[in-house]
């Protein structure tokens, strides 16, 4: 007890940050967090690329969503624990109470973009739906309740019970930073304390989060509460020290990505998600603490990844059995599991290291997968979410439905994309970094203090032209730390129209440190020569193929635009060009990308499996590439990332 | 009733061949048949290749199962229920009995090769066993007893107890074709009756192979008795009428492929095994009824295999989920399933089509998959089985093993082996048929009933020497069918010295029909260069890859034989030659492939996932590819039969 005291004694005192100055993480007061988020309403999305997937999430997705939670009994599930209806059998599989509160993190979001007192009431009142169903013990989970009740903690590794707990914590958190109102948060604080008195070494009860999720929701909670003991419990479920109590086999071990110590693995297995989770978890905790055992982890980790499981669209989870890793390079595209979660998931990791390091390369995994492996998650249209994001399907795949069962990815897509904002820009203590360009105005304040205002205007993602005019209340010495993409190979850098003193390069923030006044303009220009690119030849199904990216956008071709030849029968001419091409009607208006391709003088399912001569492609065809996030967006077809080379 | 009769008297007098002269299948009669296999016993390997292979097999790999399966409890499953011991539990999955049946099936056709009074009494004391646990009504499985006996045809999908029947009266024909002794044929028989009794068209209670393979047996048991029920019992279950009754999902119908009509399929889909059995039986059936609507699904199905679902090993089914058939192309190297038993299935599928058409395509994929996805299955102890035979393996994947709970291959790798020369030759109205070149000495008559001779001298698959000497007891006129394998793209064929006047098209038959006289030699020279294999550019993990074959054999890089480099870092340099040279020592005698590759500046694994630019191999490196069916015979090593070309 003791201990605490005095931990809680040298904490600075980030409680004081108020609740409408906290962005998606709050760490003003974190000792490793180099970057400091702003909040999400600080950040004005304006007409462009991401505030259409904006718009579309909060004017149809949200909406859509609640309709068909409550068509599938999620909500109902905690009104018959309220006594009105409990004669109502619960539907769905264990883990629907997270769907509902990950729908309320994202509806909460979405208030800081445009508020709305109808939504409002309608999270108020959900709130009070849910509480309802709280025991007085501060014990709240809709599956393990009657008959059930007796299994509860009892089914660590497949019960979700932390799970959800740790989602009806961030969206307690997200409604908290949005409008002040704590019911929500307070209800998840309330089951948490439960398992502070209850739970952790021995002799209290073992816990494993069979699912992480709750960890990095732990870390946040901390940040909101600076109450440490929630960290400390982030830190016993890291520390994976109930193998032994909870009896776990090494398949659960590699399957669940908890139940041993965090900093003793050395790469990515099991369920993506989970262990996404879990290492987004530990860089929090990295964060608060510095342990540097959790930071050589990390690295190994972070480094794993990117080296041999991360599909080229940001997709992450190779195998459909236990929606799992493979192993290195094991990066099939039409069998790719690449759930939208998991994307997310390494989006919020990514998210984490960067705070921690300034490093862009975090900035860029980050943008790879939430302009294509996450950005594919959603139609168009609002309505069809994916759960899988393969890089090839044929025409029979049906991968864009309005409804799953397991309901993590419409949410989850949606709490995404309704804060978008709020990953867009930095502070620290140097000054202001932007991670992400797409037309938006921020109205926030240096860490000195002094009120910023930002506009930022833009073509991207299919222009390179980048505007910035900076509004400091007055003149004032900052860094303002520009992220130079990886695909910018040749950027050009203007300050109030004369060349930068410093010379931009790929994959690194590009540090402009002067004295700035109201109505100093950066001008960027970003490489966006469209760019093919080759993946290791370990990947046993890419090799002597590319990709084409451009900007941050990775295509792929399609059927519908390539009546010519099927997708799978035609290869890239290395010596015909490849030209970019705006089509306003399509798909929302989107730059294409034109080819003169070779195609097989028959079509390849008319030819042998086997055979002496090497089939060559030699008979021109125009082929068209369309963006990957796109993909089945007009209705099912053959779709493919990767062509082969001629 | 009256129609069974008639067709009894339209029979041929298929029941006067004497037991002796049965072969593997007992076609004489077979109206669809135009060749006809000889008597095992008929054909004596002589030292070469294969004779090797069923040296270990009758030597080692039968002795030794025996004792395994012993050990693990499959014969006593048996003996428990004589009374002796039935408060022992039975062991091992419920189709273990099939595996005893196998074993019995594999040692009867040795005794063809090597007669050996201490094995068939051996045998004589197993079929006591089993036959000790039969019922008086017929009815035999070990699983299926006790408190499961009411579960008896109500598992219809999972239950193999149609299976284990099968398998039982394989093993009862194979033994009384080399012996003469019924017995064990004779409890198959009862067990069929029973079957005949109860089951059926309704009002009968329905039956269903939830497990394929009772079809090719009750069409060989049909052809063994001349009792047209048994046939008429096939049928009905290749008929697939009891859909409703036994109320199949759509699920159930993919992965047995059974339970539709036969005739409505149109690709092989479901687990492999069981797809591939249906179809061996659907084609027996055809050869006994020539039923054009089977005739054109086997087609069907044929060209499906061969266009896009066989690996150039010969082996098949391309997902560990459902042990199944992927998707036409879907040929993962080192995910592949390739169970033995699905190479084997396949191998019995051609033979059959084979026997009904005299086409060489139907040879050709047997010896493809003979002697590469076959031959892999055991190692060269005779003691190490693979159940998987994938096309590429790093060190850490386990794949030969002494034991498998489920162990189907292992005997089903010894029965194929034991019984080698009866794939060798058959017999037609016009003469003889040489389908597969090894060592060997023929002792039989051709149809006119001429005793005939004749001596395979040759040093295949290594070298393209055969020379055959024929001797007819006197002279006379037939046709002389000599396989020209599609390899041997420069086949040269000398009659008694002299140019031959037919010349030779590979994956055809060439006839050679003249006045044979006893002491007449036909000398082939097959050409048995190294030939590079392309696949269909659709086989996502093949393109800008190449495989090797040299003769029948398909070559593989192992990492025991490739110091240079991993042999996943290496690629073939179409400017420099591909050199066979046999190595005497090792193996066992094998024609290795000498090649100064290319590999990388840097191991892959230490270059990026992505990148701009190209990854090239360009610095020298010498590799040398064994014959693929040896590999991890030295041990778990990396492995791959596709190598990139640069």
């Amino acid at each position: 007890m003791r201990a605490a005291v005095l931990l809680l004694a040298l904490l600075p005192a980030a409680a004081q940050t108020p609740w409408r100055d906290q962005g998606l993480l709050e760490l003003k007061a974190t000792p490793q967090a180099r970057l400091h988020p702003v909040p999400v309403r600080a950040v004005t999305l304006q007409p462009g690329f991401l505030k259409s997937r904006q718009d579309v999430t909060i004017g149809k997705s949200i909406p859509t969503l609640l309709t068909l939670l409550e068509e599938h009994g999620t909500v109902d599930n905690f009104r018959r624990l309220a006594g009105n209806s409990s004669n109502t059998p619960r539907r769905g599989p264990l883990y629907t109470d997270s769907d509902l509160y990950k729908w309320i993190e994202g509806a909460a979001w979405s208030l800081n973009v445009q508020p709305d007192p109808k939504l409002e009431a309608t999270i108020d009142k959900l709130t009070d739906v849910i509480l309802a169903a709280q025991e007085t013990s501060g014990y709240l989970n809709t599956w393990f309740v009657e008959d059930k009740a007796k299994l509860r903690f009892q089914q660590m590794v497949t019960g979700h019970e932390l799970y959800c707990l740790g989602h009806m914590m961030q969206a307690g958190i997200a409604y908290y930073r949005t409008t002040g109102k704590r019911k929500l948060l307070d209800g998840s604080i309330r089951f948490a304390d439960y398992l502070l008195r209850d739970f952790g070494p021995a002799p209290k009860q073992p816990l494993l989060t069979g699912h992480p999720e709750l960890e990095l929701a732990l870390a946040e909670l901390y940040r909101t509460t600076v109450d440490r003991r929630y960290l400390n419990l982030a830190a016993y479920l890291l520390s994976g020290v109930e193998r032994e109590r909870l009896k776990l086999r090494d398949r659960d071990i590699a399957y669940i990505f908890s139940g041993i110590p965090f900093t003793t693995r050395t790469q990515f297995e099991g369920h993506a998600v989970r262990a996404l989770y879990a290492a987004t978890g530990a860089a929090d905790y990295w964060l608060e603490t510095g342990d540097p055992a959790y930071r050589r982890t990390l690295d190994l980790l972070w480094n794993d990844l990117v080296s041999g499981k991360m599909f080229v669209t940001g997709g992450v989870g190779s195998r459909a059995s236990g929606e799992a890793f493979g192993e290195p390079w094991e990066l099939p595209n039409r069998q790719a599991y690449t759930e939208s979660c998991a994307a997310i998931a390494g989006f919020l990791f990514n998210q984490r290291m960067l705070a921690g390091s300034g490093d862009a390369k975090y900035a860029d995994a980050m943008e790879r997968a939430l302009y294509n492996g996450i950005n594919s998650g959603m139609s168009s249209s609002g309505t069809l979410y994916c759960y899988r994001n393969p890089l090839a399907t044929t025409e029979k795949d049906r991968i864009r439905n309005p409804w799953y069962d397991t309901c993590c990815c419409p949410p989850n897509l949606q709490r995404t994309f309704a804060a978008l904002g709020g990953y867009f820009y930095s502070t620290s203590k140097e000054g202001l970094w932007v991670n992400f360009y797409d037309n938006s105005t921020l109205d926030w304040r240096l860490e000195s203090g002094t009120p910023l205002k930002a506009t930022l205007t833009t073509g991207q993602p299919w222009k390179g032209d980048v505007r910035i005019t900076l509004s400091p209340s007055k003149q004032e010495e900052f860094t303002l730390f520009l992220r130079i993409p990886s695909w910018s190979l040749g950027t050009q850098v203007l300050v109030n129209g004369a060349p930068a003193p410093e010379s931009p390069s790929p994959n690194t923030y590009l540090a402009l440190r002067r004295a700035w006044k109201p109505g100093d303009t950066v001008s960027l220009t970003l490489d966006v020569a469209s760019r093919i690119i080759h993946a290791n030849p370990r990947v046993a199904e890419d090799y002597g193929k590319v990709a084409l990216q451009r900007g941050p956008i990775v295509y792929a071709l399609e059927q519908h635009d390539n009546p010519g030849a099927s997708v799978f029968d035609v290869a890239i001419d290395p010596r015909t060009p490849i030209v970019a091409e705006f089509a306003p009607d399509l798909l929302g208006g989107v730059t294409v990308l034109k080819h003169q391709g070779l195609t097989y003088s028959s079509p390849l399912d008319q030819q042998p499996l086997y055979t002496f001569s090497q089939p060559k492609a030699s008979k021109p065809v125009s082929i068209t590439f369309v963006p990957y996030y796109t993909f089945h967006d007009r209705g099912p077809a053959s779709m493919t990332v990767w062509v082969p080379v001629q």
